[in-house]
Parts: C-alpha cells; sequence; structure tokens
C-alpha cells in the first residue's frame, strides 16, 4: 500500500496488528479516528490505558476484576458452594449471558497441553484446591471445552479430588465436539449448565 | 453483554465505537490487548496518537502529510502539470497503487451534496481555482465516483474552468476488467457502448 505519511502507516500498521485485522480494515479504522475529533481519539486511548493499567485479578477465582475480590465473589446472592471451573474469562462471559447460572467461578487460566508445554503447574489448579480444602464447596462444574486437552485437565482435577467430598459434574455435551465454548449459542450453553452429568471419579 | 470489569467493557466499547466493528469483535480484541504486554498497548495507543496530532494536510493538493507540502506535491519527478481531482486521500491511495499515474492530485473533502448540506464554498474548490490560475496546469483528470452528486460536482468544476485554457477529463467509465458482461450494470454497460473505443486493427 502507498502511504503519503509515516504517521498514517504507523496508525495503519498498530490497527493490522491486531487479531482478524487485515491492512483494508487497519486502513478504515486509522482514517476514521483520523476524521474524528482529537478527544475522540484520546478518549479511544485513554480507555485501553485504563483497562491495561487498572484491572485486577481477583485473588479468589482469578476472573478480571476492578477491585482485588470480583463482583461474582463478593456477589452474597450467588452460591459459592458451588464452582464452575472454566479456562478463561471468556467463558464467564459467556454462561453469565445465559443466566442460567448462579454460583461461583474458578479460572485456570488455560488447559494441560503438553504439546505447547501447558503443565498442571502453569494453571491455578492449586487455588482451586485451596477454595476446596475450606470445606465449603460442595459441587464443582467442569465448563471445558471439550477437547483431548480439556478432557485431560477434567481427568487431573478428578483425581486430585478423589478422595474430597466434592461432587463433580461436567456441562452436558451439548456443545459439539471440537466447538468452541465462547462461540457456542446461549441456549445450548445454558441447558448444557442445567443438564450437567455427574462425573465418575 | 455481562462483564464483571467496567474497564474492559471501556475498553469493548471503544472498539465497538469503530465502523464495522461489533461488540464480540471488540471484546475479541480488547482480550487481545489486556493479554498483551503493558509495552504493546503503549505502543499501540500512541501510533494513534502520533498520527492524530502529526498530520497535516499539504498545503498545495490538501493530501495528508507529515509536512507542509507533501511527497507527491515536492516530488519534482512528478507531472505538476496534469492534476487528478479526487474526493478523499483514499482515491489518492487506490490510485497510487495501481503505478499508472505519475502527476500531482487535488482533494476535494467530498462532492456537491444538497441532501447532505454540502455545497461548492464546503470544498477546496477555491484551491484548485488558484493552482490552475498559475498558469501551469495543462489538464484536470476528475476521478470522482459515478454517482449524481459526482456528476454534479463534475459538472460545477468545468463550467468555472469555461474560459481556461484547461483541459478536463474524466477517467474512463465502463465495464471492469475481469467483470461479466451479463452482471453489469445498465447504466454502466449503456453508457460503455454509446463511449466507446476505436479498435485498433
Amino acid at each position: 500500500m502507498n502511504f503519503s505519511s509515516q504517521l498514517l502507516e504507523g496508525a495503519v500498521n498498530a490497527f493490522a496488528s491486531l487479531p482478524g485485522i487485515g491492512k483494508k480494515t487497519a486502513l478504515r479504522l486509522a482514517l476514521h479516528l483520523l476524521e474524528s475529533e482529537e478527544d475522540q481519539v484520546a478518549d479511544f486511548c485513554q480507555a485501553l490505558v485504563n483497562m491495561k493499567e487498572g484491572i485486577q485479578f481477583c485473588s479468589k477465582c482469578n476472573n478480571i476484576s476492578d477491585t482485588d475480590i470480583c463482583s461474582i465473589c463478593s456477589n452474597l446472592k450467588r452460591d459459592a458452594s458451588t464452582i464452575c471451573v472454566v479456562e478463561s474469562i471468556k467463558e464467564i462471559m459467556a454462561i453469565e449471558n445465559t443466566d442460567q447460572y448462579f454460583g461461583s467461578y474458578h479460572v485456570l487460566g488455560g488447559v494441560i497441553s503438553p504439546v505447547d508445554g501447558i503443565g498442571p503447574k502453569d494453571l491455578n489448579i492449586d487455588g482451586l484446591m485451596e477454595r476446596i480444602e475450606v470445606g465449603t464447596v460442595k459441587e464443582i462444574i467442569m465448563a471445558i471445552s471439550p477437547s483431548v486437552e480439556g478432557e485431560t485437565t477434567i481427568f487431573y482435577i478428578s483425581k486430585l479430588l478423589k478422595d474430597k467430598a466434592v461432587k463433580i459434574s461436567t456441562i452436558a455435551r451439548g456443545v459439539a465436539f471440537g466447538g468452541e465454548l465462547e462461540y457456542a449459542d446461549e441456549i445450548t450453553l445454558g441447558r448444557s449448565i442445567l443438564s450437567r452429568i455427574s462425573y465418575e471419579k
């Protein structure tokens, strides 16, 4: 592409570095900001910097939060005796959008994947065990994407909990094999939480 | 969408305010930046702010530029006696990408559109006239989108130049290369027959 301005080229390259944004879309976005008011560009950047600098991770469940304890963990109306174990915050958002689940969450930060060099120690499994050690947790729901890595992670955690008085369930396999949880439609995802299946440990 | 962080929601809304970016894409982009290094986010924002604060408009042709006179106007190898008149800098980039034009440009900043309240005074037509007054311009090429507003703008400028010794041309209109004749719209096809080109045998 021919740019008559290196400053424009810099902005286009910045947008094009984002996932799923090609050069043409990047140019459209950069030109949109170029035509906007200076305040709008400043506000846009401020929102991104605020997010990056201000966001914390809940010290209990590892969810993103504006405070030390996230709004879900600190909500007394939610059932703290049920923990839904997820890979990332994307799944929390997807499940919250179903309006079918009122327990708490636990973000692992990924799944066990030897190919990618991710072992149990790289995940937030110790934090989950600590929460269960307290003794108030009755059930954990494994809302992990149905893949080989996901199944391995569920199996690993179930072994750790073998002698604990905690029921383990997985969300119903209404979600297609190979499908990504975050892209599942709300009805399917909601029902798969309601009809979760007891996991044999 | 349920966000457990207002900071994340702010960043998502910032992305979603851009044209063609929906909520799901905005979330994906915001989470990408959340997972990136802090430097990357700062660099991203810096590129946008630099563009917004640093970009000037060429005092000759109104193209965007990092300096007072743009790189095209200040290029002595380019033919300053031919001016290609365009609506916006997007068309300059498109024409530059063809590698077929070596003259100069003039950006109008839009087309005459009474419906949108855009009259000749809102466009950079005076600047074009000043450049022609100097007397060195031999031809202006109207590379304006073929719409009612575009045709009106071409007609208006042609009237202003009636008594000037300047040749006016428009870019060729016709069926696109590689296009199927049967799918060409009637107006394009009709005009391409009326303005047929003599074939050298």
